[in-house]
């Protein structure tokens, strides 16, 4: 299993949640955080090595998938938050070795169906 | 070491904190969250292959611990967080290369105890 | 790739944030949490066994980097952020195995630079 986490602009998640399970994700976890990046604009060629840090409200979402989902995921996530504009976020994908549903005991894949 | 995400509801955080700290848990990190998951209750079933999506309040309990560890953790958490009724949450394991702890420098272990 | 958390006390996120990029990090993602630890104060010492818990309000700092900029990414986080008091907080680095920038679709070092 991989853990996807995605940074990106709030205004895109409620497009990006529906896309998700659309597609047949079991569940998300979302956060609010600030995120701080490179901003290299015009003001950044123009001063040469220099850089604008600007910190900015994102959204981080969270979800746990099985391997085999991985690149579909990725696929509607660069669909969706893609508006070609500086700012559109980041993906990471990291491994998850077990995955439980509290309810129920269940692990791995049953787990986050 | 790994890292226990726990994903649960907001109510049994108190509960939780103590039973893990009553076993020797050495620190947590808590944050708020929203939760989107398939809710197949009453309407689900209704209605077949439909479901509702919801985005509700939760909790994320994140703790790094040692690998002899997890097995106690997950039971504790299972125990405390299971109220038989969906939305109970969900418990990711994630594994940790290294951990420090910043005051004093200690590495590994000795900086989750 | 390598996803370094800092959990840290609020009052060093600046200085913090500056020394970062002043070594070259591409950027980070910032959440508010609440911390629990063991407090192994004048009173832990006291009362021997016992100890109390605190919840405190700390933020957590998640930036992924590549492989080679860990040792120094710590070094500056150590150096920035311990002040010697108890609470300065806990480094812990987490396996990535794959970043990639949304506008521009790059993927690994180029979507972290
Ligand atoms: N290396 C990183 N580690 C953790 N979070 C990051 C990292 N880089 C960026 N972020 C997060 O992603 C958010 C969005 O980043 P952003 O889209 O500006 O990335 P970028 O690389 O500058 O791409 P772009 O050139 O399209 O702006 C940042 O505000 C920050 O929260
Ligand atoms: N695959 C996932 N990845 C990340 N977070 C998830 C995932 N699935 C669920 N969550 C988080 O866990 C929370 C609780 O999930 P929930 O307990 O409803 O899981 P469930 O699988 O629907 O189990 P139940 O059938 O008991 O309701 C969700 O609100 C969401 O925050
Ligand atoms: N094992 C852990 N897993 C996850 N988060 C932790 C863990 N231990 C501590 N934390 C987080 O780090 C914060 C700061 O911890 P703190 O600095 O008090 O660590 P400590 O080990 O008690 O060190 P010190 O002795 O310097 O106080 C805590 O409030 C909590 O948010
Ligand atoms: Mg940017
Ligand atoms: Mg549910
Ligand atoms: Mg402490």
């Amino acid at each position: 299993m991989k853990k996807v986490e995605v940074i990106t602009r709030p205004e895109v998640f409620k497009e990006l949640r529906d896309n998700l399970f659309s597609i047949g994700i079991g569940g998300m976890t979302v956060t609010e955080a600030a995120g701080s990046g490179k901003q290299k604009g015009v003001e950044g060629l123009f001063r040469g090595t220099t850089f604008e840090i600007r910190v900015l409200p994102k959204l981080k979402i969270e979800m746990v998938i099985d391997d085999e989902k991985v690149e579909e995921v990725v696929e509607v996530i660069q669909r969706t938050c893609n508006t070609g504009s500086v700012g559109d976020g980041k993906i990471f994908i990291i491994p998850v070795e077990e995955a439980i549903r509290i309810r129920t005991g269940e692990h791995g894949k049953e787990a986050i169906i």
